[in-house]
């Protein structure tokens, strides 16, 4: 059985965390963050499409790419390191080696993530300084994983972490994660950024292909505002320090970790979502028994990415012509007639549209249904048997107020 | 020469106009307007490439795609009529219906129009008798265009107009239209209409292949927020009467009939982007020396697109970032190190970024450019000579207030 349990990053054996306040951007808080395996870790990552890449992506793509294992990951939530050329690379590097002097370990095993402005050059001194001093307060404490999660927050307004552990051939098996921003397609400016750490024995051709399937129904399920990010990160390590057998192929304890992954991967998603950028409240777009699973994920996400469907659900506004249109022009393709279209929330559910025709509603109950923190359009294609869930969130003043005067 | 003169959908020699308060959404203002034509006209038209289409314009792309000719435009400014089924259709009919019982017109060469609410029926008797009150009132006065520009606005803050004319084997040819809303790929939800009449002679072929090419360029390049309406409708119509030698193929007349199509379309396009909802500025994207047209263009509308971009432009903050990263994830190919960009306006210009290094500017000089009421990012990608132009606006806390309870 998957359980729950509190905790992060630091809570599968042989992970250590800690932080720092290295002033890069900001004042009074911290703002670096360093996680550590005892052991060379089995890794595996997936990154931002966009063509332009931070040079952190590029710092790590190379290692993920490569056969070398992982030790460690050093981010700093101030500057993005993107659109800064060889001086950009260069600053990973150095922390790399920052992190060699300290603790001894193979520069070309420490990754590196930023997130923040792009097109300004990293303070290279400040970073070596955080890792120096990072690195004499490493603890596999559960509080060191949640003030890593905390240091490396942006516009985020609460942390994100979250742990499971499951039993395989009589050992425990722990994952634990944290991440930061709103999204992997579509994150908000401040980057989609996601560290997990496990102790399941795996090897990583699996850990590469469980991270990318769950990547896909998860992180890329969710959209703040259509902005991909220079550099969304997501990374795994896996210690092998639980001790069971070796995951290769099939089997029992792929399906175990697969649904560890998963289940950490979709409540992060989840909460990065609920946290978009001004957000009150949490949108999710259900669409069941379409064509394909293509085309369902698609409908679910132009909902959720509509500003137009993200500004009706901040106001409590029933207008679900709005979700109709954002399907409309998602390029699937689909026959109104054959729709059916409910608000769903903690307050109650109603239909509001059936096969091609507008149903006259309560509008009271709408905007009851509305208010609660969870907003659903349930939406069924009465065509097929495929479904898909993407999350979002409503578009408020905050957003713009956020985003009008970012770097000040 | 082509002269741009004052006036709009009445200029052309025999196209009347009028407009009434019918009561269908608004009170105290017009919200229908009709466009006639003395004598059949030979017509084209290009409409919302959403799934979802509205029963208008299903209605018009029926006469469109026929070898009929157009006689009349009906359009009311308070209902969308999209998602409504067959009865949404009836309400077209009986529109058509109306005209003919009115002015004697065949009602099959009567084009309708809606914007406004999705999901809603039209009250039909409201619409039979708005069409009945302005049969009386048709006129070919300059201020009958003006006033049925006014009509069909819904959030627009201006209405928009526009008329240029030409000689063309010594004849005087005019062409004039209005428009509506804020875009065609990326509308704002109150859809973008458009409508243009000339007194041109011109085959239905060369009508239809100008107004799809000038539309790639003008109308499809502008943004306001990335939702493609159920209603955008573009149509023209060309009665013959300046009396002109038909264009009927490549020559002269072709291109100064293009000439005309373009002038007017750019200039109601720009007027829509920079009218966008709660927009306080026009955002211009130029790429230039791009590899392909096809870059140049997805390039430039991602960067006008981005809501990251957009709240920047109306924070007069040049973090020029955001540009590249919605440059990054357009689709396009291209490698950073080539890029250049600019900010411009009637305040300056100033280089920001340069071969994929970012460079030292002034802060105050960028806050300064970005004042001016119309800002452009230029952007030199130095791998080919293939440019393109798109408008948008800046986004703001009206365009969520106006969004957030539409309806009401």
């Amino acid at each position: 059985m998957m359980e729950i349990i509190k905790g992060g990053v630091t809570s599968a054996k042989g992970f250590k965390a800690a932080c720092t306040a290295a002033g890069i951007k900001y004042k009074g808080r911290t703002d670096m963050a360093m996680v550590v395996s005892e052991i060379p870790a089995v890794c595996a990552g997936t990154f931002t499409s966009n063509v332009v890449k931070a040079a952190c992506v590029k710092w790590d793509m190379d290692i993920v790419k490569s056969d070398r294992k992982m030790s460690a990951v050093v981010v700093n939530s101030g500057i993005a390191n993107a659109c800064t050329g060889e001086e950009g690379y260069n600053a990973c590097r150095e922390t790399a080696k920052a992190v060699k002097e300290a603790l001894g370990i193979d520069e070309n095993t420490v990754a590196v993530a930023s997130t923040g402005v792009i097109g300004m050059q990293l303070p290279v001194d400040k970073l070596v300084n955080g890792v120096k001093d990072m690195a004499t307060k490493l603890s596999d404490s559960e509080e060191a994983g949640t003030d890593a999660s905390k240091a490396i927050m942006t516009t985020d307004t609460v942390n994100k972490e979250r742990a499971v552990s499951f039993s395989l051939n009589g050992k425990v098996v722990t994952l634990g994660g944290m991440s930061k921003g709103s999204g992997m397609i579509h994150p908000n400016m401040c980057t989609m950024l996601g560290f997990l750490c496990t102790d399941a024995n795996v090897t990583k051709e699996v850990l590469q292909k469980i991270l990318s399937d769950v990547v896909k129904d998860t992180f890329n399920m969710i959209t703040v505002d259509g902005d991909t990010s220079t550099n969304d990160t997501l990374l795994i390590m896996a210690n092998g320090l639980a001790g069971n057998d070796l995951i290769a192929g099939p089997g029992e304890g792929y399906d175990k970790l697969y649904e560890a992954v998963y289940t950490v991967c979709e409540s992060l998603a989840k909460t990065m979502a609920s946290d978009g950028e001004g957000a009150t409240k949490l949108f999710e777009a259900q669409v069941v028994n379409a064509k394909s699973k293509e085309d369902a994920k698609t409908m679910a996400r132009a909902v959720v990415g509509s500003n137009l469907s993200k500004a009706a659900i901040y106001g409590c506004d029933a207008n679900f012509g709005r979700f109709l249109c954002a399907m409309g022009y998602s390029g699937a393709q689909f026959n109104e007639e054959d729709v059916e279209l409910y608000f769903k929330s903690a307050n109650g559910e109603l239909k509001v549209f059936d096969h091609g025709v507008p149903l006259a509603f309560d509008e009271e109950k709408a905007t009851d249904i509305m208010k609660a923190d969870t907003v659903t359009v349930f939406i069924n294609m009465n065509e097929g048997d495929a479904s898909a869930t993407a999350w979002g969130c409503d578009l408020t003043y905050d957003y713009v107020k956020i985003n009008a005067d970012y770097r000040s």
